[in-house]
């Protein structure tokens, strides 16, 4: 069984970086926007992110409806421009998880490794791992990573990407540090 | 090398579940429609199908056409409602294999993580594998599942979905069975 | 850790097969067209793909810009009619990064498994393998693969798919050899 990088490689230099950024939550829930369920996921990303040392920004819940959920996304980058968003839920295969398609109308480049990275990491742990149709993209300056509603699907997915989210971010950014010296210096570590 | 889940999890469980459900199996094959190739994989998977539970409704065997697929694909779904389809052929790369882009034109979402999910499983087998550019994706309340043309490759890329497809066909069918219970109960039988 | 297939299965037969196909590389960046960096990627894949035994035809350097790639890939494809472009730089999430986005508009199939099985490789060395958003696809009777910008990367990721594609360019131009024979001709070998 490969060992999938849940842990950051170098913790100093990943949360020195993290504190550059901004970031925010989303929660898409019919039944949270309704008051009839507790949002745990979200309030689980918010403490990670902040651990981690991002700034937390924001942080909404709304129902599963693609229009509510392009409007905030957008919202968000164009005018808070917040550096990297997660979103929780809504990602699986029932009629109302919109979240994807919701996505299609906001990023403008896809970033597909993500998604296949969190799936085939998940897909060690159980085979309903396929069901996840998350996506992950950039809009502007800004990094948005959809991940499932579950709290525990959604704490191991995200964990697969954190160790490489500070350098994406300054890259998403313009940032112009060498991905290749980067990456020596990961491989040295490891 | 990680262990694929070819096998149901909680067999009982997932025969009971199957049964529920209405499938068919299509055929893409320009040599099998002009009748000069035995369609083994066809028949092979109605034999599984029937075996996992699932109610068989229909079969048939096209050529390889766009139109000639999407018709059919179409008719099945919305007319005869069928739960789970399953095709066999025209995912490669040859220029006659235009299975994707039919689908293109059918499903309403896409499942990226079965594709995926397949693909990485046959890796493990084959470099070939590379070349399958089967998808997979909802149509209404119906689920519609590519697999390769040859016998072989369409039985080992079924075999890693077989496990989550009750689960799946329940959830795109609007249950509201919990994922996280259903994964817990997996997860305790490993 | 899986063993990806980084080596020709059985290399005579891999030699003799590539003899048969043209090749070109393309090259994108905006510093190399400058002629602020030398194209060691560039160089290197040339290399290794007349190692391989390809007929090298043509290679050009281009800044990053979607119209200039597509141009080129265009006129390669459909006046020069080289069977296998390789490309490499642009493929990452900096703004400048738009090699998959000049893709959209040039190739007419997709062929999602050679990413997907170039990224999954590369994120057993690196977290940061979920970055690359190169994509690869078919035009007329060509295969254009993306590749990383650094030379490391690039060598990386075209290892896992060299194994494949003389039985890949052999069917993309409607080679009618039988895919489950030279399977199992392979897997005998293994």
């Amino acid at each position: 069984m490969p060992e999938w990088p849940k842990k950051p490689l170098f913790e100093t230099e990943m949360r020195h970086k993290a504190n550059r950024f901004s970031c925010a939550v989303l929660t898409m829930s019919d039944k949270g926007s309704r008051g009839e369920r507790v949002d745990e996921s979200g309030a689980m990303l918010q403490e990670m992110l902040q651990k981690e040392g991002y700034q937390l920004r924001a942080y909404a819940l709304v129902p599963d409806q693609i229009e509510a959920i392009a409007e905030i996304l957008v919202q968000w980058v164009d005018q808070d421009k917040i550096d990297l968003i997660l979103t929780t839920g809504g990602t699986g295969v029932s009629p109302t998880d919109v979240t994807p398609e919701a996505m299609r109308g906001v990023i403008e480049k896809e970033i597909p490794g993500m998604a296949e990275a969190m799936r085939a990491a998940s897909l060690l742990l159980t085979p309903h791992a396929v069901l996840s149709r998350a996506i992950a993209g950039i809009r502007g300056r800004s990094l948005i990573i959809n991940l499932p509603g579950s709290q525990k699907a959604a704490r191991e997915n995200i964990e697969v990407l954190l160790p490489t989210l500070p350098h994406a971010l300054d890259k998403i950014q313009g940032g112009t540090s060498d991905c290749a010296a980067l990456r020596n210096s990961t491989e040295a570590q490891i």
